[in-house]
């Protein structure tokens, strides 16, 4: 009998329930007068933003917000969206961000779905969440954030309260709630759910503070670093960086407008060293016209998230100067869980080589316990050969307690103690995963699989193309044929011929899409290619 | 009623418990091939130290040792001692590492009081060791590190194994068991304990896991850094570094002897950029004649703990080119919990001012939830006057399980939901910890509280001096006056006379030491001042 156990318990002294609350009382702590958030001409010190969010948490309680409560938040990256994944939690009540590009339809099933008690809302969504609440029909407190750099003049007053004057009621000695247990619910994200109704993923106090300390591992960042906030903090509370920003005492410059200028123009002014954002961004910083692109002066760190990037990508990042890791994952992980980890003995391979290595999804993070391939029939590991399509499947302390208010697709989703991405993906030989495509557009031609991500990634590296999209096109013969929908770079011109010949040069020919069609491609909200609606195009052209 | 309870509970896809030989295992498969520990002649990959170490598990199992049992080891910094941090756990057994400078009695009374199962021994060590195991007076498992790097003529087998015969008889497929509840004890450090029997210390998987994080935040340590292994492994498990090191994927370099020329030249040689040490360890190199020091050509790191070095020592090692970070920590708290965090509203202060500043214990480490200066009476936090002197009290996931098999000595450590450090400091009014002593050391003169180390920096500023140690001594009118043993620096001199005006020139009269004894100070294996020894002498001198 080991003695290990005895006499050996928790107590107050040696078991503090894990919050990444923590982080920022620790650097207003020891850092109170460095700058924290920029914003425009607004500046906070670490010390401002603790302040701020204590005077607001209590401001909610004195509103008669609980523990176990949902505060929603529909804002821009503004300082009051990184102060809410303080002041609401400080509270013990749920932080829900909400998407600023949803329908009136959707947020109201939100706030709805959510029992949402309180709403923060950006003056300029306003128009959107008035009908919601009409929808919504019961009453519930509303707080209104006025941002001056916003034209205002089609939006009203719908809020009790605005921001500022709700913030100075609060009172600055409020002593905020720990979370009794570290697998108490901290933010409640819907995800962007390209059908059906959104569904409601809910994190902990535990995951949170392990995605902070594992993410700056990860990406390597250091203590104080200068970080743009160009991913959105509604989505994947902005990947779980508030949290981890404070930890590294960072200064957070934030942005409101992504625009290829602003971000160039930001980059020089606050030695920004870090950014992130999907592909979709960065082809618009790499294709942006140059007199709105500036030299860089420094080392800019760049995750790039949310899509499988064309290969192509990387190599226009590189050009610029910008030093770009591939990062994948999905709201049910709190973000990202596997790098595409730079290895050394990588050095000396071509550019194009480098590319496409870069372009895979990776290895997990360092808070992530196990991530494999594996066939969801059996649940067995598919082989290392780079070729076998299986499902990417997540273990660790970083995948969500579940689905809100919904038990069934929180069981299914985690059916034998994994966690099912949905996402369609090979193992290298070197343990690397690389995504071929989620289970739904998986093309299957003649009884062959073709991942739509392959030709798009194809098509992607034409000079004349700045972004492609492949669905499955109903087809007598083949059962399904690849059918391209393509946005060329801006003053290009291409034809369909080219760019079939241009496949046709390293893709099988049962790979080559039957059909091109050029024009926009239609986005969600966060960015994501809407397949769904591309299937439909897809089945009416012939 | 809140939903965030019902249906959301762990399972296995969301919940595992956190133990640091994750980031052994998820470093082997992204970095397999990259050097990670160097000694002398020896290097091995990450791949090769994860097949050590599962090897070395594996062969453990196959010889009885079980989960709960205690492993003990008595090794030089080596990569025996580095791996143990992972193949002992990997079986569920507990780590003890032993101080290779106790003598047989203590090393007797470890082996006897831990319920060791199984022994690895340095042959360096076999003497001592030979002789404990004559005490212990039953068999267990020895198994042999044969260290070509040392001269082994005096010394024999006692081994049943070899350590790399041992290994080889391992399976390389062995599969690791995680720990069932991250609560789970992965080490044992015996406290050096000045005075009566060690205790035994406990720490869990979880600790060490947050140990690993929040030690590479507060240092601010960059993946892949060189980093040099001058502390000892067998003193809080090196500072939890084996665990951390492989977590950044580190390059380690072992040193066996700790010599200037030795650590300069390998500074050199590796391009080492982090390193820690005790500050008589710092005080060697700053000392250390021209010919062994050696010019750094790049930013070099220090840590220094320990005990609260004389501020001059900041002064001595900056003009060297090191930059040297003052932590504070205890064997109880895995390691450091506080950090003299520099703050840059201090740049313009005078070098002194700045040096002064850099020897103040600071402030908590981010895996620390709380660290107050409090009256172990009344528990209430003195006021942050940096005067009123109260003990250390320390609360967080760092705190130790507790002294193993002693439920009283674990009680009285965290009376009232707080770890009582045993140490003696003031808060600052900027929040940052000073220790002004132990419990133990404090001298009171005339009714008056005197910190030694007060006397101790002062002293230790005098250009002739090298160390100073001050205790007090009996004294029938002031019940206890301050008197102090001085170690000069090599071909310094000095006179009692001398050093006593030193002190007069900014010390209050009633401080100044009434006797001066020069020589060199007796240490503990640790390199603490042995204080105790130092006390009965003070009282013998007239």
């Amino acid at each position: 009998m080991s003695h290990y156990n005895n006499n050996l318990d928790k107590n107050n002294a040696n078991y503090v329930p894990l919050t990444p609350i923590t982080f920022l009382e620790r650097t207003k702590d020891i850092y109170p007068n460095y700058e924290a958030i920029i914003y425009k001409n607004r500046t906070y010190t670490w010390r401002e933003v603790y302040d701020r969010s204590i005077r607001f948490a209590s401001s909610l309680e004195k509103n008669g917000i609980k523990p176990g409560d949902t505060v929603s938040i529909m804002a821009a990256n503004t300082p009051e969206l990184f102060e809410a994944h303080y002041s609401v939690p400080m509270t013990g009540a749920v932080l829900n961000t909400i998407n600023t590009r949803l329908d009136t339809k959707t947020v109201a099933y939100i706030l709805k779905h959510a029992d949402t008690k309180a709403l923060i809302v950006d003056r300029q969504f306003s128009p959107v969440v008035k009908k919601a609440l009409d929808d919504l029909g019961r009453k519930i407190l509303i707080i209104d954030i006025i941002d001056k750099q916003v034209d205002l003049k089609d939006t009203e007053k719908i809020g009790d309260f605005e921001y500022e004057d709700f913030l100075k009621k609060g009172d600055i000695n409020y002593v905020w709630k720990r979370p009794k247990d570290e697998w108490q619910a901290i933010s409640l994200n819907y995800t962007s759910g390209t059908t059906g109704n959104p569904k409601g993923v809910v994190y902990h106090h535990r995951g949170s503070y392990l995605m902070a300390t594992g993410s700056a591992v990860a990406w390597n960042m250091p203590n104080r670093l200068n970080f743009l906030y160009t991913v959105p903090m509604f989505h994947c509370n902005g990947w779980c960086y508030p949290w981890t920003l404070a930890m590294l005492h960072a200064r957070v410059i934030c942005i409101r407008n992504i625009r290829a200028k602003e971000i160039f123009d930001l980059i020089d002014q606050h030695k920004i060293t870090h950014f992130g954002g999907a592909p979709i961004i960065l082809n618009m910083l790499a294709s942006a016209p140059k007199d709105e692109q500036k030299e860089l002066k420094h080392k800019v760190y760049v995750l790039t998230a949310a899509a499988p990037p064309p290969s192509i990508i990387f190599k226009k990042m590189k050009k610029l100067g910008f030093e770009v890791m591939h990062v994948y994952g999905l709201t049910e992980t709190y973000g990202h869980i596997l790098q595409c980890a730079w290895n050394n003995e990588w050095e000396n391979l071509k550019e194009d080589e480098k590319a496409d290595i870069s372009a895979r999804q990776g290895v997990r993070y360092p808070n992530t316990e196990d991530v494999q391939v594996m066939d969801p029939e059996n649940m067995k590991k598919v082989p290392r050969d780079g070729k076998t399509i299986g499902e990417i499947m997540i273990r660790g302390n970083v995948v969500m307690k579940g689905y809100f208010k919904d038990k069934e697709a929180t069981e299914k989703s985690m059916k034998g103690g994994w966690f099912h991405s949905g996402d369609l993906a090979v193992m290298h030989p070197d343990g690397y995963i690389q995504i071929k495509d989620r289970s739904k557009d998986i093309i299957i031609s003649g009884g062959e699989n073709i991942s739509s991500i392959e030709i798009e990634n194809t098509i992607a590296k034409h000079p004349s193309v700045s972004l492609a999209a492949v669905v499955a096109k109903p087809d007598e013969k083949w059962g399904e044929t690849p059918c391209a929908f393509v946005e060329l770079a801006p003053k290009q011109k291409s034809t369909e011929e080219e760019i079939i010949k241009f496949c046709r040069e390293t893709l099988a020919g049962f790979k080559i899409p039957k059909k091109i069609v050029f024009g926009e491609l239609p986005k969600t909200s966060t960015g994501k290619i809407k397949k769904f609606e591309l299937r439909k195009k897809a089945k009416d052209i012939n």
